[in-house]
């Protein structure tokens, strides 16, 4: 290490720890009027958020919940949740956002492998929670919530029901300082094999990822993405990354926000035109959803500002979305890295350019949001240049990534080898910055010699007026190695079949935008793609069942 | 401690230490061809600021600058001084902005104080620096800065000249990691007694103050103070604060900088008309100035925005600037501090009140940024309420405070006493989280058994439609202890005299707002009102000149 001249804190002067409480005092300061909103049950002011966060901690505390000890929470995505997204950490506990959509066996391990101590649970999942319970081996205690009238249930050890537990607490509480460096929150990330794996983020981290965000979205990005004038809805379920971090840095900027609870799409129009909603984050099959939605059948969706992540944005999607009047951009980031690493951005020289090269830009990963480091290496490790052409595994550094799989040392170890955090896709990085993802390492499809990007493949399918859905994956082949397989969902009224994809694939190889080895060798034509608990194509899943339909000899596969 | 679950850093999980470069990185990847500007001399891009930088860093490392090391710097305001304010912290030395507004005497003792190993002085200083070289203890090598064709210096050990420097040194530098609480930047402050006292500020420091200040000016405030897409101009001088650490900010942000040297009005104003400035700041009297320029007689400064601090913002000056175009808001903060504390900030209450009301919020003090905790205290170090009336010094806590001054450990307890920063400002909080400074605690004039706030008086006084100046100070009375004083510069074509004055202040009184003891006692009308090296009333020398006055009985001396 350099030999500096390090500061020795003195200990009188007073070194402000990092921690999520400053969030809260930020907002609350900021705006003591604005409301929190649920649904169209619950709406209250930032001052009752701040009461009711210190009646959480008041009754975490009386229940017996520990520094150091984790608290978890099965719910939809409420005013509960963000309520305990502060009052959990603020007292030194952690807070384990339970993934709903995974198996019970998969709950029933993620919670005991956490070491859940505390649970708060919906009344809507206690069929789950009744069925795994008895095999849960760290739970002591369990608080009841509930959208309706039961406010008790046959459960061991419980304490009560949320609102009559809050309503006798003291809405006083004196929020200790301690280690930034603390666990605040954890969560299980599905690979595609093994275990749910736990990833965790510390009190700084979470800090250091609000200001990042804040800073991006408020002073790089224009028109500024998120803002205090804005009102927020996220549609990314908070159990998934916090929703992205995004309810941290609304709080900290004193904006209102609505939770949806569960995100249907017509009750997610409602809430959009009711509460008059500017800026969300989501996915991008849940967007079209929203777009298809009844209740959105003649919305213009003016003003509505979406970050889209988890997948990549293509470009009829983003036309499909403009046509609607939501501003769309794309971001980049995953369950390990808390999540934000990259925002679209329109810089001088591609404002200077033409609509269509930008439109081409807003649809990649974007460029590194301030403190976020990234770079390419190749197979051996060695570093590839920002050239806009070389692939490589995207490797990153920034001061909010997880310092590994919570009890999993080896797989920690190969996360973080060579001293960066390994992301498993591939990408480009080009002389302005922009990272665009080519593929994740395990879907490039490898043929003959040649890689072809699944995510390339998809983005040229979509644009046939027929393909309301595609994945690609790649399927083994006994002379290539590996061959495209594409899986396509028509859109209503439209024809498709092997032929017309094939037709219209051709030009983009003329154009020298397709290698020819490219061109799906079979689609199947199906009603729904397979996806995971978190809305991305669940491609291993398609790789079996592909393979089923092959030994079958099923009748809707046809060759090109 | 509380025993929460903190994570010992894994050796090969990177954390990403809050370092200088980081910033530097963020806006050179967003913004390549954006440009940085010094007067009419010097204009690069980005690209070649960084490249620069790592000249620069090539250079003093050549030149024998260790990490630890500390670098001087003597220049106008200028792009070389925004490539030290990088280079010098980032390769791990710690960089001294020389106060040029000092005495001679005073600058000897902040660099021998401070261990300046190497100085890097512009020409025009030389006559200075010529006068000191041979006291100074610690300086070893000096570089000579130049605008003119001066390319060298009479001065022992001279490095040789900046520009041939850099144009012989390598464009590649790998900056190290390092501990993010290395002491990145000192400079020294002036008190009303004693030597200067040297601040100094942390890498960890000055990332976190840049984040805060991002997100308050760009997510927080509406519209938006700074932001990518604005050309910013600084008007406070890059020894004082570091520019109030907006240079860092607007690298962050990828900002087109222009650096105007010295803070002539008439240049000042050419070049905000030249560059297209839309952001800056600086204390109230260099914007009355501005204004005044002859260059600026026909100008609407339509779209400016400029924060004003270092002295209170009064509401002729507000409106004035108002009707010029220019839109103002108000900040807190002092050396100690970084310096960034508070900024106004128009919350959904004020919104929706009267545009008078809001005009009394945007020239206070201003609510706290991010991160930043603000308390009042009574004389025994009690707590007081934050009820917009219970006056008290006002303390802080934030993760960007200075944690004493160097070498002096006495003051540096003084500062912190109870582990809260003292300000020395005498203030009120409300329940809007809006701090309203009511003046220093030296400067509060105790009059009989009453506190009179020297700021609301002199905010009454400027009021007065002859007055253009006005500063207000306690002077000794054997009766009441203390009297107010005001010292008066009357605006051209107006007369101004005692009996207009207690004409002009009487409403007041009627009103409720002035007390009948507040009327000064004695008035005093001068061509100037002696200002402290960064522009503030100099309350400490008008107090020995009022003496003098007295004791010899001077003829332009009126009582009311």
């Amino acid at each position: 290490m350099l030999q500096t001249r390090v500061i020795q804190p003195a200990d009188n002067a007073y070194q402000a720890p990092l921690l999520i409480k400053r969030l809260l005092l930020s907002g609350s300061r900021y705006e003591k009027t604005r409301e929190i909103v649920y649904r169209d049950l619950v709406r209250y002011s930032y001052l009752t958020f701040n009461e009711r966060v210190a009646r959480l901690a008041n009754v975490l505390t009386n229940a017996g919940v520990k520094p150091g000890d984790t608290v978890a929470v099965m719910d939809w995505d409420s005013h509960r949740y963000l309520e305990c997204m502060f009052a959990v950490p603020m007292i030194g506990a952690v807070l384990h956002t339970i993934n709903i959509r995974l198996s019970p066996e998969q709950i029933l391990y993620t919670m005991n492998h956490a070491d859940d101590r505390v649970v708060l649970v919906n009344s809507e999942f206690l069929p789950i929670y009744q069925g795994i319970k008895g095999a849960l081996t760290t739970v002591e205690k369990t608080i009841l919530l509930t959208d309706g009238a039961d406010k008790t249930a046959d459960l061991p050890n419980l304490v009560g029901e949320y609102e009559q537990l809050l309503a006798g607490a003291s809405p006083q509480y004196d929020f200790p300082d301690f280690d930034e460096n603390s666990v605040a929150t954890t969560f299980y990330t599905t690979g595609t094999t093994g275990n749910p794996k736990g990833v965790y983020f510390t009190h700084r981290q979470l800090v250091l990822h609000t200001m990042g965000m804040a800073s991006m979205m408020g002073a790089v990005h224009t028109p500024r993405l998120m803002a205090n004038d804005d009102v927020y809805m996220p549609i990314t379920p908070m159990f998934h990354v916090h929703a992205w971090g995004v309810p941290y840095v609304a709080t900290m900027l004193g904006i209102k926000q609505v939770y949806p609870g569960r995100y249907d799409p017509e009750l997610l129009v409602g809430l959009w035109k009711k509460e008059k909603v500017t800026f969300s984050h989501c996915v991008p099959t849940i967007l079209q959803m929203v777009m298809n939605a009844k209740a959105a059948q003649d919305v213009e969706f003016n003003g509505w500002k979406i970050i889209i992540g988890g997948s990549s944005l293509n470009r009829s999607l983003y036309e499909a979305a403009k046509a609607r009047g939501i501003h769309l951009t794309a971001a980049y980031g995953m369950s390990e890295t808390c999540p934000m690493i990259s925002c679209a951005h329109m810089n001088d020289e591609l404002l200077a350019g033409s609509e269509d090269e930008r439109t081409t830009y807003k649809i990649k990963a974007g460029v590194p949001v301030p403190l976020v480091e990234a770079a390419i290496i190749d197979a051996d490790g060695n570093f590839l240049p920002a050239d806009g052409e070389s692939q490589g595994e995207l490797v990153l550094r920034a001061p909010w990534l997880t310092q590994g799989y919570f009890r999993e040392p080896q797989k920690s170890e190969e996360l973080w080898e060579g001293g960066w955090l390994h992301t498993g896709d591939v990408a480009t990085l080009d002389n302005m910055g922009f990272i665009d993802i080519r593929d994740r390492i395990k879907d490039v499809i490898k043929t003959g010699g040649e890689w072809i990007s699944s995510l390339e493949l998809e983005d040229l399918v979509s644009r046939h007026p027929g393909v309301r859905e595609v994945a690609v994956v790649g399927i083994p082949d006994p002379q290539w190695g590996e061959r495209p397989f594409a899986l396509l969902v028509a859109r209503e009224g439209h024809t498709l079949d092997a032929k017309s994809l094939k037709e219209h694939l051709k030009p983009f190889v003329e154009q020298g935008l397709l290698s020819k080895w490219a061109i799906p060798s079979q689609i199947a034509l199906v009603t729904e793609i397979p996806k995971t608990s978190v809305g991305k194509l669940d491609k291993k899943r398609i790789r079996l069942d592909i393979a089923q339909w092959q030994e079958a000899g099923s009748a809707f596969l046809s060759t090109l």
